[in-house]
């Protein structure tokens, strides 16, 4: 039978998911997902903490266009402990083009790359402690956001949900720049800063660059909250072994997109220090020296699989603690 | 490429949403939701009570027809406080055509007008502590209801969730009619009356009107519950500033749609007199007055954005409370 | 207008859900979900224990094929008491074809017939108290599983949600033949074996049969848990009074498909016998006698209405219980 539409000429795909848009532009939804299942193991001290399969990320996403100036993300989680809750939840004024967009609702606070990269397409499997600790997540807030030329930038002011009553006010900011995008390399600089909880400041230094199917990516964090101070870094190589580029658009990266029908295979190692939030090693919120080093194979555009291990020492005066972690993802998103 | 069917030919639609049935009309199914966030700021007695910025609504639904004589509809919440929560569930039989439906499972009470409107819909963005206090909102319930010409009319037989144990049985109808209905002007008439929670029994009188781009809008409801008796009424009169008329549709009102692609632009003002749940103002159930204005801003069929002042002082013997609140929302149907 | 897709060619349908794939079967989506709104009426011992609408199930999933190896489907919860838990939540591997498919996340572990059908499709409105105590329900597993000529098998291992902290391993595998299956007549056999919570294994035996528009199914299960031990068996027969055939797929039965638009009508009755869960008539976990009879109406693909019987007796030492329910759903399917 045939398939029409009264209004407008329309597009429609499936990669697993579905797309539908008016062929003016000025209407389209896409309902996607990802399903994320980890098998992961962990040590404190020589003693297993954790020896569990469980679901690490289950969510079902609607985006759209609604009109040539307004659009939509209402993105939710159907995981097991976090089902119902709400992940993005934000509408967006496009109409003043893409060098200057305004989002107001629940969604993403840049502070960081690590923290800004979907957790589909992060190099390792789970983000640096270094992240966990200085990054903001998402905040209901309004963002100020745009690309212009090199420059990718976003100011965010938010009620801050991890702070009480008359401090939850919060302000974010970062730019990314961009100086060297070609086939063979790029090079990515970032600076950010954050205010937020009466008394808390947050500086951030990005570097991150490709070099052919080569890639590096480092960040420096400095807090100082009330009296207390607090640093970290963490760096980070990688290598494609099959030869594709790690891909980067609007101010981070995505992730490997196999160039076969054999899939795409990565090789990676991470080195982290300072004071952080080391919880996927067991150690928590402490001064800690970390490093992981795992695998992908990316299967095709929207499967993935990953296998990374993790040992950590604490730095604190006084501590011993030693964690490590085993984690394997089978990863599908829609 | 080319898109087809392997059935009955199939007609397909975006308005940031999705739609899709089959041209014979037998199978169809939509997907929508909406996304309101606020900005809101009470005080009590001058106090501050509330400055938030914070979801008000995020729904998502599908519905749809199955085979000539069934239709469903399923919505849900998302919204940060009450994910995963159904809103609408419920299953129709429509063999019977227009003029006699019926409807079995989680859905709206028809007991007066602005409750029966939809929350995108309405004209300011909270609906009158009146309707907030005599309104039965949604329940588990069996409704009887159709469309015979200018007539509509709706009866529910439900479990009443406000009330407890053996008493929770509620029965409620209301009819509305359309005497009038042309180009320049309507006028909507309705009566309700309701049975519920063993001895509560409540009355409403509504009133409505479109003359050109003014509309006004009038409920008065007295209810009865053991000893107990309440009653109040609120008033409403509009303007749509861009020459617009006030949509009506099966005995309620839908929201204005812009007639060019500038959007339109009303403003209203609304006063309520009697018991009620004066809660958006700080007050509680109690006797109150209160007024309300504000501007609501269509920017085009999906996008509203509008802007409420309410101010109200309590009724009750020896209470000097006042309230008032300022609210501003950015409204997002897809 | 014209619909159209920039990639490989695109079959569309709808039946109230929606379906999309590629021409060349890489890619699809499919959206759908179902419905069952219940009355049910309970004694114990002749005192009424309930009398409610409520909502039995509402779902709403996404399934689809990413690329020719593998597939996901995302199940959730989106009635009153469950809303936002997921249903089934997994991702397999089709890449060794139909004879073997693994499969990792929260999906039914196979083991029984009756607990292997879909809600939508079991005859009586509610499994037996005999399935609802030996079947192992969903949890979160890998399987490997698949369909070899008339063979039909399943292996499980999984985290025991209904077992404690290092006893939580469990292993089960179902094994299900055909040796019969023409237009006349249909043999089903199966057996099961489940291994759980340390010191729990049970043995399943499955027989079931069509004689035309006549239909047979039978369950025998015998558990040892510690020193405890426990057996218990049903046997059901339904008629379709209209002349379908009950349908068979892939080791399970689906429902009736009515053969004209009057819709199809069946009868049947179960007798059950054993240690079992029979709190459906109020008795809980024990050794009980009871029969259930009913109709089934399948107004068409999509609805379902269906109204059962339940009486049994507790055979438990001392014990007079006597329990009843009467249920009556409105069941759609989308």
């Amino acid at each position: 039978g045939e398939v029409t539409t009264d209004g407008a000429d329309i597009k429609i795909k499936t990669k697993g998911g579905l797309e539908i848009k008016t062929a003016d532009d000025k209407y389209s939804m896409k309902i996607g997902g990802r399903v994320q299942w980890d098998y992961n193991y962990a040590e404190l001290n020589g003693e297993a903490d954790e020896d569990d399969l469980n679901i690490r990320r289950a969510r079902i996403y609607a985006k759209g266009d609604v009109g040539e100036d307004w659009s939509y993300k209402a993105q939710f989680n159907i995981g097991n402990s976090n089902g119902g809750t709400p992940e993005d939840l934000y509408i967006t004024y496009n109409g003043w083009g893409k060098a200057a967009k305004v989002t107001v609702g629940k969604q993403r606070v840049v502070f960081g790359l690590e923290d800004f990269t979907s957790s589909n397409d992060i190099t390792a499997l789970e983000r640096s402690g270094i992240t966990e600790q200085y990054g903001v997540a998402r905040q209901d807030s309004i963002r100020l956001h745009g690309q212009v030329g090199m420059v990718n930038y976003s100011v965010s002011a938010y009620e801050d949900g991890a702070a009480a009553g008359d401090d939850d006010f919060g302000l974010s900011g970062r730019i990314a720049v961009v100086p060297v995008q070609d086939d063979d390399m790029l090079i990515h600089l970032g600076l950010g800063y954050t205010e937020r909880g009466g008394d808390r400041s947050a500086t951030g230094i990005e570097f991150a660059a490709n070099f052919g199917s080569f890639h590096v990516q480092s960040e420096f964090f400095d807090e100082d909250q009330g009296t207390e101070s607090r640093d970290g870094y963490y760096a980070q190589a990688g290598w494609i072994i099959t030869g594709e580029t790690r891909p980067y658009k609007d101010g981070k990266f995505k992730r490997v997109k196999p160039g076969s029908s054999d899939g795409a295979w990565e090789v990676f190692v991470r080195l982290e220090e300072g004071d952080g939030n080391h919880s996927d090693i067991e150690l928590g919120r402490v001064d800690a020296s970390a490093y992981t080093f795992g695998v992908n194979y990316y299967a095709n555009n929207n499967v993935r699989i990953g296998m990374n291990y993790s040992d950590g020492d604490s730095n604190e005066a006084g501590s011993t603690d030693s964690g490590e972690e085993f984690r394997l993802r089978l990863q599908l998103t829609f």
